[in-house]
Parts: structure tokens; C-alpha cells; sequence
């Protein structure tokens, strides 16, 4: 069973793949789809939009983790990820894939035990468990596999 | 010429089209596309997307004004209505029609002349600029007119 996990943004949305065998997890893959900055802004919707619909066609998982910003102190960035965030739910829904958001807390707790952890021990405890040599790069990519892990975690039968 | 208005919301989205001809306007019809506050949230933007569509496919605009959130006190909402936001622009961007985004500000100027504008002085210029019996309703309705116009105005000679 493949679960997918999105750490949305604008410029960036990272993605991680995982493979659950009965209760044991596998990294699958992990990277970051971009679009360039002086792309104008609808085309970098546009273009998130169809690269995420190719990384679901070609992974076929069977839920989706996506992270839910539930704070954000610059009210401009918070607009600008909601609106990618906008497009991910839209590629995700229309080819029927079950959601689960998740907060950052709620990752940090799922991956640590510890609500309160910081990025650089949850990218730690995402190396342990799924027995990389290397903690990801960039941190989106590693996010987003903490945040498949939640959410696996969160809605199946371990 | 036609123009299309969007006032972009999750639970409502108002609409407005005007047609130009030379350097007049004329109503067209407004409206809002609505959707059920019991649907789960990634049904509701693939909902928004889908009626979007229809209605551009329908009317055929030649430029769509959005209007833009450049503040919100409540980021909560400004997340939501961004969400919704995002899968507006990639409806619009996928048919290739001119996107123009105006700040309330911009609309307010362009309809009243006056940035500081109340909500009832910009529906009541939006009833007389367009010939209308009555102010068009709901709100969200009557500011996609004005939206529609502040992108008309702004980026077509007059």
C-alpha cells in the first residue's frame, strides 16, 4: 500500500512516498516539485496542479497525507501556500484519493511522541524510521514524508 | 466584449458580466455559485472548479477580474477564501483566459472614484453605472459587477 505525503506551497511543494507492509514502513521516494519564480502566479497553480496529477497517476496511493496550516503569523505567505493548498485538495479530489490533514503539531507528535519537537529531530526520527543513510533533502521533501507517515498512522489499521 | 467578476469565497462565489461595446457597459447577468457547508472541503473546490468552468465555457469571457486579499484579519478566512482562490485562477488559467487581480481598493476607486468607499456607495454606483432597478443581490453578486468593471477599466481602452 502506497501513502503519499504533501507539504504544500507555492514555490515549492515537497512530496514523500512511503510503502506499508503490514505494520512495517518503506521509503519509496521523496523530492519537491518547483515552479519557477518569475513564472506569473497562475501558471505556477496551473503547473502544480498537472505535475501533482502526474506523481498520483504514476504512484497510485492509496491515501494522502496533506499538511493543514492551522497558523501563520505572515497572513500573506499563509494566502499564497492556502491557495496551492487549493490546487493539491483539487488534483487529489478529482482523482478520488482519500485525504487526511494534518497539523504540524499532530505530524511532530505522530513522528516524535513529542507535540513540541523541533525540525531538526523530526528529520532525524524520519531517517530512523525508514533506515536512511542521509536525512532528506530539502526539508519539504522530509516533511512530507513525516507527514505520510501521520497520516498512515492516523487513519489505518497499524 | 464580455467581462467576467469573481468575488472568490469557499461557501460562495459571486459572479458579474458586463458587456462592453465601444466605451459603454451593459448588465449581463450576476449571480453566485454556492456550495453546501455539509460537503467535505476538497468536494466543495472541485464543486467551485467544475461550476466555474461551465459558466466561462458558457459566456466565453474575454478577461476576468479577480478580486485579490492583500489583508485579512482573520487568517483562518484568509486561508479558506485562498484555497477557493486557487482553484478559481487555475479554472481560468486552463481556458486561457487574461486574469486582472484588483485589491478592494483598486475596485472601490474604479467604481466611486473614492478608495474609502462604504460597501453601500460601491452598490449603489454599481446599480446606476449599469442602469439596474435595484442593487443587485447578495453582496458578493454586486462586487463581482464592480470587479468586473475595475478590470474592464483598467486594462481595455476606454
Amino acid at each position: 500500500m502506497i501513502i503519499l505525503g504533501i507539504d504544500p506551497g507555492t514555490a515549492r511543494v515537497g512530496f514523500g512516498l512511503l510503502r506499508k507492509e503490514g505494520s512495517k514502513f518503506f521509503h519509496v521516494a521523496h523530492g519537491c516539485l518547483e515552479t519557477p519564480k518569475e513564472m506569473p502566479h497562475a501558471d505556477r497553480l496551473s503547473s502544480l496542479h498537472a505535475e501533482l496529477g502526474k506523481l498520483i497517476d504514476l504512484h497510485r496511493p492509496m491515501l494522502v497525507g496533506v499538511e493543514k496550516l492551522f497558523f501563520q503569523k505572515n497572513v500573506k505567505t499563509a494566502m499564497s501556500v492556502s491557495e496551492a493548498r487549493g490546487v493539491t485538495l483539487l488534483a487529489l479530489r478529482d482523482r478520488g484519493v482519500p485525504i487526511s490533514e494534518h497539523t504540524p503539531m499532530q505530524v511532530k507528535m505522530a513522528i516524535t511522541g513529542y507535540g513540541g519537537a523541533d525540525k531538526r529531530q523530526v528529520q532525524e526520527m524520519v531517517r530512523r524510521l525508514f533506515a536512511l543513510k542521509e536525512i532528506p533533502k530539502p526539508d519539504d521533501a522530509a516533511d512530507a514524508l513525516a507527514i505520510a507517515y501521520c497520516a498512515a498512522v492516523s487513519e489505518l489499521s497499524v
